[in-house]
């Protein structure tokens, strides 16, 4: 077990490492840290080598120039100048909370940027400002419109944190897809088959088979099929995928850089690089703080009465397993797998940074 | 079959003879009309007699003072008064566009309504202002969260229409539900099962019976169940909740007023009557317009292109279908359900309007 301090010091020197300043070391840490905790491992050191290699591939800018390129009172396009996903998206949530403070609310749709983590990170930003955070992000494209068999969509998922008062804050963080694609690689790995409603094969025929992908399969959109919504889950993944590449200038769907080096860079693009949306809307710019926050702690007891169905004894309230894992990870320590330690030492002595297989 | 103008004319007498304004009356009746030219008859004149009831037993407000009680330069909570829906819901999304107009975006949250329509409506009021146009809505609570079995969220919808350049809209207009609450109640009436997936018994069982509703039984969020990611469903359903009820201080969740007379009044309230949100997006406060319209063609290109599942010819933009139907049926004329052209021909007996039966 690692402490998250531990993990901390050596992903800062890491990026320390290869060229970023040591506030944004510390910036982009903050995520891999939190996706850690948030018992999302799919998000965290997994993913320093995808960065590693993204870096040595030259597809990185550790120095980047993040700005605003265009902006109204209550908007922003920011450009990410090849940034870690991570620090493009910082800023760009903190210049969404810096337009609520005076406009009531602050929408910045971001291009030029990179694979950001976890995106109920950001959307937590904006409550310690009494506000509502969001945002959306595009995926590698390895999901089908409904009708269709064409790798079009990401996972593309969307977060929304709101504050209470004597409760913790609900915080949905959630794919538009039935499942989070790490959880089809792993069901792969163990040679398991998945339920039908994940996968499709190449010709759209449901499938059962979680490596279906690498044969021309493609995941569906939340719903699974068109009798059961699919089409919905198809509409909310095109709106995120608008809102944060059409809108900002970035690779719409299809067109989404890979997230890993070892996958080319497309010949085709369409704008610069990915797409990210965020928003922050000031509570009391719809109405008292206070009765706000007391409204939500009456929602979230109405909702954490509701009966469970048989086979289940409560009912959750969005950001409950996540908090309750970050409770017992903090205690007991973050569990990485061996493969992905043996990855860190690799990176380690590679750039001449400590790190302690087996802790 | 009935031309979209006898029904108009029909309707604007109705909501005059209850004691709208004639002005009000014409704006609440293009909603009705524009739900039976998308080819959606369960917001068309099947629901004239549920406003009619209400009105009777005095639930709504025909001389409502709609108006701003909160707002921010980039926001506002709007009070309905008890109006119509449709007419809280156009002054809503008027006022968002206004606020969009001078601050980039514009988010109404609106309380003190009532059933409002169809959702795309308000969205598309967006699209000639060169602006997005989003819309959510509450609706009857039907729907059991993840690992409930209590009747807590309703449909909620949500709308978000995009302009493009050379192409139509893109309008997504969907329910958080694997269905609409209408095909449930059409599969009951005609004695039919639905799918797995659509509805769960009084223990949470998933069932196949339509009517199981009646029986203590609910519908399910998108997803169907949690391993197919019905959690997610849940948390969307729950978002369109807070934004609409919570930010405005109407009746969240189990507590939104029955949008039908039959059923009576809760004894609880938690706030003002029924909640929606809205929000417009100006383009140009994010990039310049014609670039972005001209981006979104190609969006739309790009996914039209998409390769066509097995058994499929081609693969939808939304909006696509409910234009489809918009251009037959503007053509054909308007199929009113004879049970419905009854309860019209009651309404106008009562109130002294002209309606002819089987036109």
């Amino acid at each position: 077990m690692y402490t998250p301090e531990y993990l901390e010091d050596f992903t800062i020197k890491v990026f320390e490492k290869m060229g970023c300043s040591t506030a944004d070391a510390k910036a982009a840490t903050k995520v891999f840290i939190a996706a850690e905790l948030n018992g999302l491992p799919s998000h965290g050191m997994l993913r320093i080598k995808d960065y590693y290699e993204l870096w040595k591939a030259d597809r990185i800018n550790v120095k980047p120039n993040i700005r605003i390129v265009h902006e109204s009172p209550s908007t922003a396009v920011v450009d990410g100048d090849g940034a870690i996903g991570m620090l493009a998206a910082t800023r760009s949530m903190e210049i969404a909370i810096e337009k609520a403070k005076t406009a009531g609310t602050g929408w910045v749709s971001t291009r030029g940027s990179n694979h950001f983590g976890i995106a109920g990170f950001y959307s937590m930003m904006a409550l310690e400002h009494d506000m509502i955070g969001i945002c959306m992000t595009i995926a590698n494209p390895v999901v089908a419109p409904t009708w269709s068999t064409s790798q079009m969509l990401g996972t593309n998922p969307i977060a929304v944190a709101v504050p209470a008062k004597s409760y913790p804050p609900f915080v949905a963080d959630f794919s538009t897809t039935p499942i989070a694609r790490g959880k089809l690689a792993l069901a792969g790995k163990k040679g398991e088959k998945v339920p039908l409603g994940y996968v499709q094969d190449k010709d759209g025929v449901p499938s059962t088979d979680p490596d279906i992908l690498k044969e021309g399969g493609t995941m569906v959109t939340l719903g699974g099929d068109y009798e059961h919504g699919s089409h919905k889950g198809y509409c909310m993944s095109a709106i995120v995928d608008i809102f944060s590449c059409v809108l900002s200038g970035a690779n719409f769907g299809p067109f989404c850089p890979p997230s890993v080096a070892y996958l080319p860079l497309k010949d085709e693009k369409v704008g610069e690089g990915t797409g990210h949306f965020f928003g922050a809307m000031r509570i009391d710019a719809f109405q008292e703080k206070d009765a706000f926050l007391s409204q939500m702690d009456k929602w979230i007891e109405t909702f954490r009465a509701a009966k469970p169905a048989k086979g289940y004894d409560r009912v959750l309230i969005p950001g409950d397993l996540e908090r309750e894992k970050r409770e017992r990870i903090s205690k007991e320590g973050i569990n990485v797998l061996e493969p992905i330690q043996k990855e860190m030492k690799e990176i380690a002595n590679d750039l001449g940074v400590d790190f302690t297989i087996g802790l």
